[in-house]
């Protein structure tokens, strides 16, 4: 399986649907046009400069709000996955 | 409910009556078109470069005013929320 | 009444007479466009990357000469407003 | 043999084959346009503020996919390296 | 009387004689356009990233050379007067 | 001799051969135009912000590939030299 | 004399000869245009995040190379002297 370095986190991206089970429903005209989607895998997280790592907030099946514009689009046996940093990551929906 | 990461903020905007209950009046010329809404969730806080989290100055239920042209729209059941960093917040009115 | 969030200030702006009871006066072509206004309420303080707050070296009631073209403008019961950072804050008259 | 220089790390690109091992597929529209390759070499690791060195997260052997726009292209008996910052490796495939 | 804030310096202008007492003259075309004048009040200092106080160089009545384009201007009673941060001070004339 | 100051270093400019003896050579084409040469001096080090001096990876002598466009050309008996900073050093050939 | 604040230094620029006594010759079409002169006065040094200083690595008398983009130009007693911050020199010829 893929594993993301620092602080960044894979996600598999919900095309489809626009609403989460919490109801959650993101407008087309959003400004940062957030998208949702599951988190698939993490790093270790990020290192601050005491050397000191920072373990993300999110984990491995955490459904996830991020900024559309970010990241890396990769493909895994046909699936598309994200590669973003955290900071990029906006909530757990 | 949505649980926003880091020193992310969740506001409900309030997007009728542009005076609190405190009597604020926001222009609508003011240079950063700033709005008032209220805090409906708080991430968990900055983390410094030493490691420590900063618990947010806001909390669940306040009445704040932010910098209109920050953060990211999502919808929960109709309602409008935004998503914002905790530094796009200026005041608790 | 308003509390504004961290480093910022609250300041009353003084827009009719520009010359201040110590004689200060401000000059039409200044390079940043100062004003001069007072205090109104201050924010807990900007917090420092090891986590200590530094308190505002203003208080309630200080004459001070800002940046024109900083902050953001408000209104309560008419009376305008400004929300600025402190690091706005040249002086005090 | 090419020895790094801090957090540098020396890659033998992947041309050919887009597609690891695990599966990976990276298409061509990628809006940070990904590539695979292979750790050849790793330098020592940043060096932090408080003088800290941070070992690098890959080692040589490991299949990683980084950002195409990175490094410094170089050619050592023909074969194609690339020397890229750790921070432009996104994740170990 | 004026107190600047943090590590801001008020500075009396010198905008007739270009020579100083210790004969250093200004030159038209300098390419920084520096200016003399004398220091009149100086804030508390600059506050570093750990809390601690920086006392600035410069004293009251130090004779000094600054860059001309930084700074605000503000009038005391007739007289210019400049409020420059201390890293726009060059030297002590 | 000349002595570079802080963390920079003075190369050797190899213009003529374009591969090294370990068989490293460089295209022409590359993104960052890399270039080969010799260390001639080294400074004492970067002084990262807790006033710790971080000795240079390079030692008089080594064999390096750095940035082409990096650095000051400067001349000594008519050799041309140049001064690059050791983060403009790629790496050890 | 003039006194240099924090990290500057003062140089006696070497306008005629552009061969130094070690014998570096300075082209006319080097990249960042250096310069040699002479070290007339020396600042206190850089203040470190951590309030530390850090002594200037060049003393009184020093010829140094430096870049001629930086500092500002100022005459005392008909002689051009320049004013840069010491991260401008380059090197001790």
């Amino acid at each position: 399986m893929i594993k993301p370095l620092g602080d960044r986190i894979v996600i598999k991206v919900s095309e489809g649907d626009m609403k989460t089970a919490s109801g959650i429903v993101l407008p087309d005209t959003a400004k940062e046009k957030p998208q949702k989607g599951e988190v698939v895998a993490v790093g270790c997280g990020k290192v601050l400069d005491n050397g000191q790592k920072v373990a993300p907030e999110v984990k491995k099946g955490d459904k996830i709000i991020f900024s559309k514009y970010a990241g890396t689009e990769i493909k895994v046996d046909g699936v598309d996955y994200l590669i973003v940093r955290e900071s990029d990551i906006l909530a757990i929906a």
